[in-house]
């Protein structure tokens, strides 16, 4: 099967059935994308539920039109479908299939299955954003407090060059991809909808910036309403995406208190801030730290490192090479190489002043950066090329 | 021997060597408290350097006499001197016979031997004043955030009818103490100097209080200065005397945080209230959290309850009879019994008055008292007996 074909039969897949169906991970695992997708139109569900569902979907349209109209879409946003044969998947969250909860009558606590594929936006490959990554998650309804400590941790994360995964959310998940991108770092947000309409609207310019400079990623096609179950759903993949995951704040039995205990039922390490005990927003972080023995109380990103450090060490070898093409450039191509913007292209003496260099240095940088492969010439001007300093994929 | 010789011994040994002396605490067990100080007067110490302090002690004052000065002294104060074959000896400080601490090199570290006796100022008897205690422990330099959850705590706890001991220094101690203060319950404060001169000076009318309901009890005899060194020995009778010690905030390898390895170390219940991570004020509590596993992270009193009502659940009959004398009582003998102050006597008049019955009912209900053994005439009026309604020592 062509990599298109099964792409359009996971994109189906996922609008019949919502993302984290098991019985339809088990389908994809023995028959392939396609096969179960044919199975499933034709009524082969194993369950009647999942029957009910595909039923449903189906008299609002045909799953493979609605998925090859949203590959279209996708492609003219600049977005992109990303699936698990492909070199970028981050393949951590695999680890859902150990996934299991306890006393989990909720839909949200039975259908915790990998993703069958992400829809991306954003110029970083998804493993290498991945590589060494914390998720950094707590309640909408902040206090200063909470805001303060979550921008600290998020930016002397990306300061130390981990990517902070978060959510999208007001309160402590922007706060926390706020302190990565303050830190020049790199941000994903992963969301609960459509990546073109990326959900709360009031985080509009944040959504811009880290599609700017991280991730927009979500399991959801173009156009997907967040709807209250998703966001559940969707924690799976930020507790099984990265390293470990720091709770900043949580009223009791919240979302992010779920995202940690999905994190602690994968092997992945789980930080908790605690905060003033007179506070209602830290009531969830201190029961998460009382009644979870492994979770473990952190104050700050030494420790959130000394956590995460030591998965890497026992796991992963070195994450990051020490010599990569951006070691060889000298100032003035740094400095060219990093006014050009993440996304779309600029004119050589627009690019020349943002530089502080004069046309013809940059002329000459801009050679020798089209040479290495990190910059590439269009009609529109000079872009950035898939890999490149301080910027996405030298591994693409 | 008799008690009056053995405590003149005592007193005169914790003179001579200080107390929490290893040395001395296993010549006491061999050869009784007037062999064991016999045999240092006669400079038989087992150990150079407690010969050396013998003697340098000696040169000060003969041991017997200085005891025999301070025992008087002692009851010109209306100070009592308690001793472990007393019956309210407080049993749970010989537990202090199992504490071992590593890497112990300093003196507090290795000399943490039972007390040897205990000047006590307050009618309550030791034994009841710590059947149901727990310690609140912490910073002087205290926030208001610390004070505030100290204080309650401290109300909570007392409130339930539990003892709150700490070590009345400024900030957390204090807090704690008045809270109990202000829930009409029993607090005790463990002193490292006399009863007689309670350290520090700016709590003296806290202290005032404290001894007029609850106890103030010392190691050290009347006048002792509290040396710094003290404090730190102090300590281990915290830990011990208590079912559980609470933190409540401490800077970096504070004097508390110490209290609370002693009393994991002899097997009691540590707990620790959490603080913002941005106050410097709760890094020893954060400290003590992540390098304990033992030690319970308590946001309240309830939490705390839930640690040493397991401990009395498991170890000890329940705390408090249902029935006691005070039961039988009718309203009218209930008021004229808590009009009596906890320290000297009231003329009938005074008391009719203050309990806002007529003098014909007051004197009835006196009669009864008297007849329970609640309450006994003097020659300056009514005082309570050693044992009444909320008020020292059914018990005695």
């Amino acid at each position: 099967m062509s990599r298109d074909e099964e792409l359009l039969a996971r994109v189906a897949l996922t609008w019949l059935t919502e993302p984290g169906t098991w019985s339809v991970h088990r389908l994809v695992d023995r028959l392939g994308p396609a096969g179960a997708l044919d199975l499933l139109l034709d009524g082969g569900a194993p369950e009647e539920s999942l029957r009910a569902t595909v039923a449903a979907r189906s008299r609002q349209g045909d799953a493979r039109a609605v998925a090859a109209d949203a590959l279209a879409r996708a492609e003219r946003l600049g977005a992109r479908v990303v699936a698990p044969r492909d070199e970028e998947w981050p393949v951590r969250v695999g680890d859902l299939r150990r996934l299991v909860l306890k006393g989990g009558d909720r839909r949200v606590d039975r259908e915790t299955a990998p993703p069958l594929c992400f829809w991306v936006r954003g110029a970083w490959p998804l493993n290498e954003a991945f590589d060494r990554a914390v998720a950094v998650v707590g309640a909408r309804a902040a206090t200063p407090y909470g805001l303060h400590v979550a921008t600290e941790i998020g930016y002397g994360l990306a300061d130390r060059d981990w990517t902070v995964v978060s959510g999208g959310a007001f309160g402590i998940d922007a706060a926390a991809h706020r302190g990565a991108l303050n830190a020049g770092g790199l941000t994903v947000a992963v969301l609960a909808c459509g990546v073109d309409r990326p959900y709360p609207m009031g985080n509009a310019a944040l959504f811009d910036r880290i599609a700017e400079t991280g991730l927009l990623i979500s399991e959801w096609m173009p156009g997907a309403d967040p709807l209250r179950p998703r966001f559940l759903i969707r924690n799976r993949v930020i507790a099984a995406a990265t390293a470990g995951t720091v709770l900043v704040e949580a009223a009791a039995r919240s979302g992010a208190t779920q995202t940690v205990n999905r994190a602690l039922a994968i092997g992945r390490r789980a930080m908790v801030v605690p905060g003033p005990v007179t506070s209602a927003m830290s009531v969830g972080a201190h029961e998460m730290l009382r009644e979870q023995p492994s979770a473990r109380l952190v104050t700050g990103v030494p420790h959130v490192l000394e956590e995460v450090g030591r998965i890497g060490a026992d796991l992963a070898p070195p994450a990051r090479a020490p010599q990569q093409p951006r070691d060889l450039l000298d100032d003035d191509a740094t400095l060219v190489l990093e006014s050009i913007p993440r996304r779309g292209a600029v004119g050589v003496d627009r690019l020349a002043a943002r530089a502080g260099v004069d046309v013809r240095t940059a002329l000459r940088k801009l050679s020798l950066l089209e040479e290495l492969g990190m910059v590439r010439r269009r009609d529109d001007g000079y872009a950035l090329a898939t890999g490149g300093a301080r910027s996405p994929g030298t591994a693409s």
